[in-house]
């Protein structure tokens, strides 16, 4: 077992990272011990893992209450919120409570925005199984749930007190889901790190195959470094907003194909595709560096195109996504690969070029 | 204008008492100038103070979004917050906006939490036009919606930026929610300041007829109170819950009265007097303090008996009350006027005999 540590004062946690840990009681025991326990997990994760967990959650002496509720993007809305604020009000649990977020990256936001709100805020853990949450989702403390008008919109920063990331549990992991999660793993490289960036082009195939080593290493690195970003920025004032390197394309494609019909990976890896063009047309990456951006994204099995959808509607959906400050819209684009940088106020001619352009 | 300070390190704000407060531009300047401001009231404040509030804004070189919402108690629901995230995602308020609450308590809480999680949390100004709003519910940061399982179980602790009170939108306030205000601002004399229940039976009749020194006084001496407990336990880990004197109880009347059958603080005031007579059960206060307790409570026109439910029923309604710990419920009793004290593990008989004494 690898131990990081996020480090925020108070706020500090740490986040393990190994094979076999969803089962190892004294990971819970210094946060669960005597405790009530809602375990919100969904119903595809429940056959697989909840027993382990809640076994290991009672042998560190924790009261657990399951809450299950539905796979998918469509668990992060109110209504699903609503039926897990029932299930801990029906069991009673009060404000010395704590919730176990035990899935991906839904189940992660979902949960921790229901530890952020209920009662005014109970604690909470992280416990990610799949590549995604354990890379990306479950680190950091971004909460939410959706809005009709756009992903993420109703949320909360809200730090967990220990991340487990249980590498064992993405071996049932489908592999959509396991690129999916790549996605932002590379995102990691192209943000910060041009060595990861090297290291993901000589192991790709490694990940593919799940071996445990390459997967250990690309969590741990991908932990280390939202880590430091988050660290330096946990309420993204500023610099951590190039972790959404990707994303203002990406939010706006699984807006514009209906939540839940893109992973959120696949969107991400289409959006790094699109804003890899904008780098270019900015005149910030140079075209070789674009194309080494683009043929990553394609190895991995990953969509270099959105849906069809009109430029018009494109940009349409990416005013209103929550990072257009007073109306303009904000991109993280590349100044080299490993080297993120924000620009506002890019003409809406690059932008509809670089949506077609990023197909290419 | 008197000015007083909630010290909260970072979160400090200052609070602002005096008539004709809500027109001054000056106040609002430093918090919204150039910048997009939603102002959330509701169908009976706005006739009254909107317009005077948005020109005051527009004059502050605030961007206005007015968001109107029902009166009352079931304003504090899901879907009344829903239709302020509608609103202003349809104006395209991103992070860089600011919300101000315009109303009682209910605004406050309603807008407050939209405000902690709208975007993962933007600023806010409280602007209390209810005595109830201006003693208590504006200050301190604690903002929630009910559940159909319990009043305020879903919000948020989020701190205003600053809260403006203007005593001259009291001229305005129908005389039942006056007097529900008071049983507020009694409650801090009972709980902390001895002196303060001496000037209260002193100047009661003046308070109730709307003089306006002694509702400057009585906001002022409420806010210093609270302002003291909230900078000394933001979050309630303790001395906080001292604050919820006469609300165990009270919670429990507006819960099986319906919510919205009684005011909140004809409620509180009832649940005071039930204290008071478990207080005095409990041997920790005499006779005679809880007659007076009794007495300033009957003064001021509110009741000292709650809905006619079995004792049973607000025990079973207790249980649920947010603040039992592990189960267990915890009372704020007084011992002596001027002193509370946290109990648990009170005998059943015991709270039995109190329900029944307090209507006598």
């Amino acid at each position: 077992m690898q131990t990081l540590r996020l480090a925020l004062g108070e706020r500090s946690y740490p986040i393990h990272i190994g094979a076999g840990l969803l089962g190892e009681p004294e990971l819970y025991r210094p946060h669960v011990r005597g405790k009530r326990v809602g375990v919100v997990t969904n119903r595809v994760v429940a056959p697989l893992y909840l027993e382990r967990v809640q076994r290991a959650l009672e042998k560190a002496e924790a009261r657990v209450v399951p809450v299950l509720v539905e796979d998918g993007e469509q668990a992060k809305s109110w209504s699903v919120l609503d039926r897990v604020f029932d299930a801990l009000l029906a069991a009673r649990l009060g404000r010395d409570a704590l919730l176990v977020a035990l899935g991906g990256g839904v189940i992660g936001d979902l949960a921790g925005f229901a530890a952020a709100v209920y009662q005014r805020g109970i604690p909470f853990l992280q416990l990610p199984t799949t590549l995604l949450a354990q890379v990306d989702s479950s680190v950091g403390g971004k909460t939410a749930i959706n809005h009709a008008r756009g992903k993420n919109m109703v949320g909360a920063f809200h730090q967990p007190l220990a991340v487990i990331a249980d590498v064992a549990s993405l071996d049932t992991l489908p592999e959509r889901e396991l690129r999916a999660g790549i996605a932002e793993v590379i995102k990691h490289g192209f943000i910060l790190d041009l060595e990861f960036v090297g290291w993901l082009e000589a192991n790709l195939e490694k990940l593919l195959a799940r071996e445990r080593a390459a997967l250990e290493h690309a969590v741990r690195r991908s932990c280390e470094l939202k880590a430091q970003v988050v660290a330096a920025d946990e309420r993204e004032s500023g610099l951590r907003a190039i972790l959404n390197f990707g994303h203002t394309f990406g939010h706006a494609i699984e807006a514009g194909a209906g939540y839940g019909e893109w992973l959120h990976g696949e969107a991400v890896a289409a959006g790094m595709a699109m804003a890899a063009e904008l780098s270019v047309r900015a005149g910030l990456l140079s075209a070789s560096d674009a194309a080494r951006v683009k043929a990553l994204i394609a190895r991995a099995g990953l969509p270099l195109r959105g849906p069809a959808l009109a430029p018009e509607r494109y940009l349409e959906l990416m005013q209103v996504d929550k990072k257009a400050a007073a109306g303009e819209v904000r991109f993280v684009l590349l100044e080299g690969l490993g080297r993120a940088a924000l620009r506002g106020g890019l003409d809406e001619a690059m932008i509809r070029e670089s949506l077609a352009a990023a197909a290419q």
